[in-house]
């Protein structure tokens, strides 16, 4: 059975989003000012991760939008969440702070509660993406996949509703979907928005953790996000992302997960690193 | 002229340290309590980067020392900084706050001020490294190096005071110090504290950012670092630690730049990515 019968994964779909510049997109939340640097939201039960609780990319996303309203600067360059505490779909709270507003970097902090507690604390710099000027060097390449078309998909998750927002396309399925974990915690695959938006930097703040954690495919049965940092270094062009993760260091049940995206025309995009700590 | 002849690069120095144990090291700084969560620091001038300017990673790691005086547990797991303005040597202030004390993690905040304004933020996570369970599995090898006393140090780096704090030991010298860029940003070579001091948590957040970034060999003169993550995984055995620091993504002036640090017995022990801009 096929879990989005009513969104085939053609380009032509993706790029026919309505999204422009560099404006927050709306996640399905609802962020409204509530006071000075106040702010409230409703969190989604749109992009929950294995077990019902709210994704840790959606929660990023969330807090930099509603820093954004209050940078000079609209484009998030590199961001750094600490997760202290597991968000749940409904009512929540975000209280930003302008650190710094330097002359090519602006920096803030904000931090999301909900009603247990503080559930997230957020740095960030913000840029204005036309200014930046400098060499390039890339030294590394986009990783080489079939065509989305010619990949597979990861079948029902249950109850990880993220899955039914975001397309995941890989080469083949990896191991642990079927309860066959390869033994080799690397994974290459595309990804991208089910309904078509196209993405932004708030897009790729979410998705740099929007995918399985790779330390599946060593026998993990879930793993739990302590900090991620993201850096957001270019918009992507529309369509498919192409995507790495990959984990070396599983060390006493903590691991990293470095994540990289482009998009389909070979452009660096986003890098995530997290460290997390598996259960199961 | 060899900069350093008070110190011979042997490990019997090395490891003959009277450090121990996970405690906060001092780094020439005089860190003091001033009221509820604040503190006063001396910044020394004997930990300076090029241009005379303090070192990040330095600053990171005086900033968690004055965090972990607050935390229930003492080793640093995950730090994240935000260099928001030049570190000066000289008096500065810092603020503590603890965000939130779980089970296993406790998250905290640091903000370091100068009289320029604020200079560093910090959000962190500590652990009790002995409760730590959980699976092992490593995915990569520490560099292949020839022993330290085979290796070129790096000269005389003048206003670089950090040179004289930080053994370096390269395989060969790196084009850049003769002016000459290999035009390949990657490196792998030892490093070690120069008066013999084992390196804890505290030691690895400041050793992550204190060598010459890699991006003097595609021909910048130098970087500044705009956020700097360390993920501090275990502590080293006593000697030299093989270190391996790439960039693969220099766009528009902007880098990352990866950082791994394994001790001499083939431990993994750190990580560190930052986000930076070149100059020159």
């Amino acid at each position: 059975m096929n879990r989005k019968p009513e969104a085939p994964p053609t380009d032509a779909r993706l790029s026919a989003s309505d999204s422009s510049g560099f404006g927050p997109p709306e996640f399905d939340t609802d962020i409204r000012p509530a006071g000075e640097h106040e702010w409230t939201a409703t969190l989604s039960d749109r992009w929950n991760a294995f077990g019902g609780v709210v994704n840790g990319g959606y929660l990023l996303a969330v807090a930099l939008t509603a820093l954004r309203a209050e940078m000079p600067f609209p484009a998030p360059l590199a961001a750094s969440a600490y997760f202290l505490r597991p968000g749940a779909p409904g009512p929540a709270r975000l209280r930003t702070e302008i650190a710094r507003v330097g002359r090519r970097l602006a920096t803030g902090e904000a931090r999301l509660h909900q009603d247990g507690g503080e559930v997230l604390r957020v740095l960030a710099s913000f840029v204005d993406p036309g200014r930046s000027r400098g060499p390039t060097v890339v030294g590394a390449r986009m990783p080489d996949l079939p065509d989305p078309e010619l990949c597979a998909d990861l079948g029902d998750l249950g109850d990880a509703t993220i899955a039914r927002r975001v397309e995941y396309r890989y080469p083949q399925r990896p191991g642990w979907v079927a309860g066959e974990p390869s033994g080799v915690p690397r994974a290459e695959f595309w990804m991208a928005f089910a309904d078509g938006r196209e993405v932004d930097s708030f897009g790729l703040a979410l998705l740099v953790d929007a995918a399985a954690p790779v330390v599946l495919d060593v026998g993990a049965r879930a793993s739990a996000t302590a900090e991620l940092t993201v850096h957001l270094r270019d918009r992507p062009a529309p369509g498919w992302l192409a995507c790495r993760a990959s984990t070396r260091f599983l060390i006493d049940g903590y691991h990293e997960e470095d994540f990289e995206i482009w998009d389909r025309t070979g452009r660096f995009v986003a890098q995530g690193r997290q460290l997390a700590r598996v259960s199961g």
